[in-house]
């Protein structure tokens, strides 16, 4: 990495092994504690009180039984916890192991009593590169759990509106709570997408501009980013779909409507995402005839100093010839042995013969546009 | 922008921010003032009276309840008003954020009491590039509103067959209407690929004739707006395909037949962008080996004078020699030692040979047709 | 058109103006008189007899009510007859644009009483391109009407197997009529095909031999012609499906039969052209890989020449140094100064030397296979 | 052909001419008299009598009407004998046309009374390049027609089959014999892909080893072969397709088992056809880029030789300069010019530099690695 | 393959000969001894006592109705055994012959009285390459028998959750065990692909840094992996799918819940080759556009010592002329002959004057960026 930092690799996964009991729930060694928390609301109510632990959870939900409850929990590092919510809820091990092991493509799985959903949380990073997260989500009637591996607080802006009460958040149920996180995630793909097409442009300029080798790694840098974003968006579209098209009771007909909002946001994601493709490649085929614009520049350079220079250089070379103007032994005069070097005028002769000829060259490069600058 | 004034960026779209609540109103800071305008006609009657308010236009729908009334909102900048529109004529506030953000794919979408269609208005550019506005539509049983952003007139023919009352237009319902106004869009799609169309003609002359760095650049340019076209165009037809396929009562089997019309004109209208497409890939194939063939020209030119002159310069370098005729010391004779500067006719003779040689090589260029001008 | 010859332009199209009423029927200025005629026959009958006006034709009509009658008009050029065929036949208006505007794809139409098809008619020019006329064709129970718009005659088989009442094509309807038109069309399509593929065979070969400029035009114009190919018979081959699939009383199920034949024919034609353009697209690949073998060839003998003379240059350039072997000043002898000059075999050593330097040189370039002639 | 002896042509197709009437049976002038044979079998009987007429094998169905022939018809030089079977087998004018133009693409068509197929023949030749041969069969009760063109004998471990009693060929019937014929055509076509596979490992390495000109046309013509390899199997499959999902009376469920084996080879074939097109299209990659190699090496040797000597001409240039070290008028001494000349050591000295800068430049190029083979 | 190591080459396969009878059982001459061994499980019981013959086995099963069996047949070199097998547990001799011909694609064939399913076991070779291993199973109501060419053991995971009873293996049925097989061979994909994915990574390293032909090999057989690897996952995929949806008694819906893991997995699987495919193609532009960077290096050094020297050697050469400053035959002075070999400066104001144009260029080589690096 230290010697092309731009490159992206496609990461690694931490995965159960191969053969191992499907459901086991294996905590990767640098598991993070979790960190409960629980916002209960309705169109009057709202508890965020402090939680220490599932029990206060538990407790919350039976004394509200009329509130919907969004239960948040961050990191894994323990695995205890984790058993008992999969019992407490009534999650499978197996869906379990979905959380746990975070590289899950975006999924909808109906299941007895609740709903399942993966969504990714992408993130741009200003260094390049994508950071990639995964945001695992239970629904049920009145109840939302949000799984994830660190802390980092991606739905700020959903917490408020749920604080302030703007929006019809508070009288909805859980599934527009559903909606809403679902929605924002959908939303923050749109910055990214600008701070790709920020750098596809910039790229632009520089390939011009002035092509270098860096600009390759770039290009190959922003195709990979997009592979990994469209793989994720259309994984993401499909999980939109199926839960339009779901029967579940879980979701309201009103909130379909919504979600079918959030549908067309991300076809228009996709439309991008495939516009940003054609440009990638459009960068790589102008980069690659940069390349040989500029070998065609050098070739010139070259041709023309060549082109003037060898034949002056022979002429010289005529004049430095030794050619005796006398037979050594008899002394005999041999008048056909190059008499210009003895003709007064044979220097500036072979001068304005060469700067002549010169003239003659460039006239006919100009005309074939070889002095141009492109 | 300056440097390369040829590109054509995606544009970047202004959105509601992330986590925003569904629905919300959130006018761009440069929205311009409401006009309002309303057209009602039937068969015998035709009002075209200037109206000030929402007041005014709803007052003018309840007196003639038999009459179909086109009402054209351009320009959003009038909050409160957007509003009383949602409320009067029972349009969601998700439809109306739809309206506003103008960057929506063309859409169908049923609601109860009426039908809300977005289309996408292309105009070409005379500087090169494509403009992109948004025409959002309301049609319900005999009213058709139509909103946009700006104060552009695109529907000045459909407007004059109305005054005129040339075609069935005037006899006809709203969703004649309708489709008239969607007919007349798809209707200028063709001179926008005509435009497209002869400037790949005219690129390709060029690229034929003298191919230059800014051919690159019109070629990439084309190729941006044949992407952005066709991503319209594709949505247009399914938007025209579900308007034909759906058992709405706000359209009427009659106008189906004419809408389908539509539908054979847009399949054209692919068709040729599908085509152009295909010849932009090829002019930059074209390019790509003109460069080469350029390279082939100079390394050519190179290629002669440098296989001409240099073994010339070697001869002249071979008579440039001072081996001496004698030993400097003992005086003694040295006749191997470069006997022809000594020959009568060895400085001709050099000459002789040497002019032979170019006119061999010359014959050996001229058979391997490196003497050819392409 | 004139610099480059060969370049198939993809034809602009005359149009109803954008927003105009649909159904107008806006003559082109050049539009030529129409010539009718009508052939009536049944198994026994064959009626030829010259008509001067639709009436004439309505009469022939009304009076052989049994019989087969094709209806013939080649030319646009009198808007009251075309209307007045409107409104005879039973024909919308819009057809009758459509059949005007002569830019139609291939397509079915089923209305109340006739279906329309519209075909188009390709011929291959000599001078390279090929020429896209549209035939509009109606078929009713016992009518098929054609229409054209110039005079060609391009049914003449067709015509000639009505005469001698070879085949079954007296005996049947209309329906095998309309078949043996279409069959005879699409018939045409193999002789276009060999035509092509010649052209591509010529190019192969051309390529190969002595690739040139107009080599890439070549290539380029074939690609285009078979983009336009391909795209016609494309819809051509969904018009014929939907002939099978549809269940029109105007199509009995043995003209059926019949057509599932031409349906065949056109699979062929299709795999034809698809093949062609992969094998277009690899002369393109042969074009590209020349033209570095041509660059190859020409640095092979730029590189061969220059490094065997090169360092020759070089040695007799060695000594045609002025190192005296005397002081000027002292006289005293230097006799490290360049002794070689004053050897007696100097000159002839050197030759030797610059000889057996060539014979090594040109044994390296014919190992590494430089001398070769590919 | 002489020229390039590698090159594939898409051969050309005899053809009834465009417009001729449909079910015209026209022989090619070079068809070959027809050889009729019949094998009878059953589980206890074999007869395999020769015949000389069509009434020969009448006589022997009518005598054996419990048993299962297979009547084979080689060669169609006979129009009378091709109409007799018609009218005999109740084969339609249209069926027996394809049966002659044996350029059908493989297709099943059910017909009252037996089903009809054609299936293509593919031979790999040993010079390069692919025969492609049509075999035409009609299955009707108990009766197995096939008809090709040629005398060839393809079918030969069937016929051992049936003559050994091998297998259950022999107690099964009509549809069986069908599947054992189609079954062992398509066997046929894993050697040829063998063989294909084989040239294209041997193209490797000629590609690694030492391109080409001719390893171009050898890639080419791969890539021909594949086409139409492909183009065939695809449509072989569909028609084996046709046939598990047909619900003829002709083939019994058991036989459908054996298909879908047979269904299997072809989904085999058409696996290692795809990988063999991706493996063709990296070996024209390869070329490509060993052209520019060679390029590379070529300008390699250019450059290391010109940038080692040019300096070096120059530097003894120099020292062939005339700068006289005395005023020829005046005599005095000019000590500036060129002193080096009459130095004891300047010779010496001179070649000690130029030593060392080639030397120097050595390094300079070992660290480049332009020394290095590849 | 001694020549280019790295030579990916499609495995050729032994296959019963064209026109072969179905169903034959045709060893392989290298055919190995098989070894028979049997696991009896239920939720209490647990018997792995070895075996020695199929009699063993069936006497196992018999007195062990109630358990789960799994019979393991490692080898084929015992055509009786193979056939006793076929006729002790209903299976076809044509499965038999798919069993044996091991190049047969995944697939799910339903039987009368069980299922019978392929699977490719793919292992990455540390050498580069795959190996490509068939695994046949059968699943009926209470046994499982997998069948396997070679010795090798590729299940130890799942033998070691049988006898530690870990998971559910030991209480479920043969489905789940069928299942505990799939799904352990589709999670040894996953370390494939990141031996892949490890080897990409390394290659690009390798081509940013120093590109040779033999990265060109590497991403060659790269490629032909996944295009294998591919081509074996689709089919997988469609295995996996086709036992979702069957109705077949052998599957429980409880099993298929946990088949759909497998699916998801096989999904996963499928997106990181499709991504792999993608960055491989990458990677092959990337070492074409480093190729041709390494021609711009080479003739960028070539140009700026042409450019620099060539001039220089003309200047030196002009004054290695010979022009004689007197006349002779007269010793008339001819003054305008060369008059600077005799200026006391001469020497040294060629000398500033060649540093000067020297200096000069490199500035301008500087400006352009020619002695920069890359």
């Amino acid at each position: 990495m230290s010697k092309s930092p731009l490159q992206l690799r496609i990461r690694k996964r931490r995965r159960t092994p191969p053969g191992a009991a499907p459901g086991s729930i294996n905590l990767a060694e640098d598991a993070i504690k979790p960190k409960l928390s629980i916002i209960s609301f309705g169109p009057n109510d709202l508890f965020e009180l402090p939680v220490q632990s599932l029990a206060d959870i538990l407790q919350r939900i039976k004394q509200n039984p009329g509130l919907t409850h969004w239960i948040e929990i961050r990191g894994f590092g323990d695995k205890v916890l984790l058993e008992e919510i999969c019992s407490e809820f009534d999650i499978h091990r197996m869906e379990m192991e979905d959380v746990i092991n975070t590289y899950q493509r975006p999924k909808l799985e109906e299941h007895v009593g609740h709903l399942f959903l993966v969504t990714r949380l992408l993130t741009h990073l200003s260094e390049g590169g994508m950071r990639n997260d995964q945001l695992s989500l239970f629904l049920s009637q009145n109840i939302v759990i949000t799984m994830q591996e660190n802390y980092e607080d991606f739905f700020l802006p959903v917490r408020t509106r749920i604080r302030t009460g703007k929006g019809s958040l508070r009288s909805s149920g859980a599934d527009y709570l559903t909606y809403a996180l679902l929605d924002s995630i959908v939303d923050t793909y749109f910055p990214i997408l600008e701070a790709i097409g920020d750098q596809l442009d910039q790229l632009e300029d520089e390939l011009f501009d002035k092509p270098t080798r860096a600009s390759l790694q770039k290009i190959q840098l922003a195709k990979r980013e997009l592979i990994i974003f469209r793989r994720t968006i259309f994984a993401e579209r499909d999980k939109i779909n199926d839960l339009l098209r779901t029967n579940t009771v879980y979701i309201s007909d009103q909130t379909k409507l919504y979600l079918r909002d959030t549908y067309d946001h991300i076809i228009q994601v996709m439309d991008l995402v495939e516009s940003y493709k054609e440009i990638t490649a459009s960068l790589m085929d102008i980069y690659l005839s940069s390349v040989s614009n500029r070998m065609n520049q050098i070739m010139k350079v070259l041709a023309v100093i060549s082109t003037i220079f060898i034949p002056l250089t022979f002429i010289v070379g005529v004049y430095g010839m030794n050619f005796s103007d006398k037979d050594p032994i008899s002394g005999k005069e041999l008048p056909l042995n190059m008499p210009e070097l003895y003709s007064p005028y044979g220097y500036a002769g072979v001068w304005i013969f060469m700067i002549a000829l010169v003239i003659v060259q460039l006239l006919v490069f100009w005309r074939k546009g070889w002095l141009e600058k492109a």
